[in-house]
């Protein structure tokens, strides 16, 4: 069978979401359940680094090495899906992210910076520098939090 | 300010994920949650892939190869969400994922092997290798829900 084919027929089993990734900017309510997908994710690995940090675990340098690599890609998914068209959605998303939008990609780079650094920091030993990096990541999540997230 | 200071300050930004991370084997419908968040993030990156593939958007090697290292991450990401304690969640999720692990792990690892096939060929120019195998990714999710998910 030819890729095309092939593809076709996979289209056909997942159905809307390739047609929509494939063919057109997709859907504000698509974009909003993307990028919120990426925080639960997020929150998925960053969770057991903080406790580890924090001394709640015991510190796991391979599930460290794993966590971050997962973070460090994550850190670069959600900021697509901040597009002007997805205003009107119900979420906690502050209309500063486009009103300040340079403050905005601020932000978010900090986080794809601390994130790269923590992968970096956890091919060496050094628990110490690690578990200071994760506090780092985890500032640079509450500075985005803080200035473009709706209380609740 | 110390490492475990400062991440205590932050996992009370963050909230419940960062406690409950840390703390406790998540609760079902929190692994329900992020399971279903990454089968989000796989159709998000994945959809603009095989509409390449098909033809019918342009081909973009940069995304391509963008899209296959975020795919590469997100398909290690969902299975530890399908633990036993989740089979009371609401989900489309079949019991045969439970009663048949040996299979239904031989078809995640099939996905997690297309897609790293897929981040090498991506190495290359060759864009019809690429094509070919982002079909194979795509049959490699198929299979999958085929087996283990409800049809709608």
């Amino acid at each position: 069978m030819n890729a095309k084919l092939l593809v076709a027929g996979v289209a056909a089993v997942l159905g809307v979401a390739v047609a929509q990734g494939a063919l057109a900017q997709a859907k504000p309510e698509v974009l909003v359940k993307q990028r919120q997908a990426v925080m639960t994710l997020q929150g998925k690995y960053f969770g057991p680094m903080a406790g580890m940090a924090q001394g709640k675990v015991p510190y796991n340098a391979a599930a460290v090495q794993r966590n971050a690599g997962f973070l460090d890609n994550l850190s670069r998914m959600a900021w697509d899906g901040f597009d002007p068209s997805t205003k009107g959605e119900k979420s906690r998303a502050l209309p500063s992210i486009y009103d300040d939008s340079g403050k905005f990609k601020q932000a978010t780079s900090r986080l794809e910076n601390e994130t790269s650094k923590l992968v970096s920091l956890t091919r060496s030993a050094d628990e110490a520098a690690v578990k200071a990096q994760i506090g780092a990541v985890g500032k640079s999540c509450g500075g985005c939090h803080d200035d473009f997230r709706q209380k609740q």
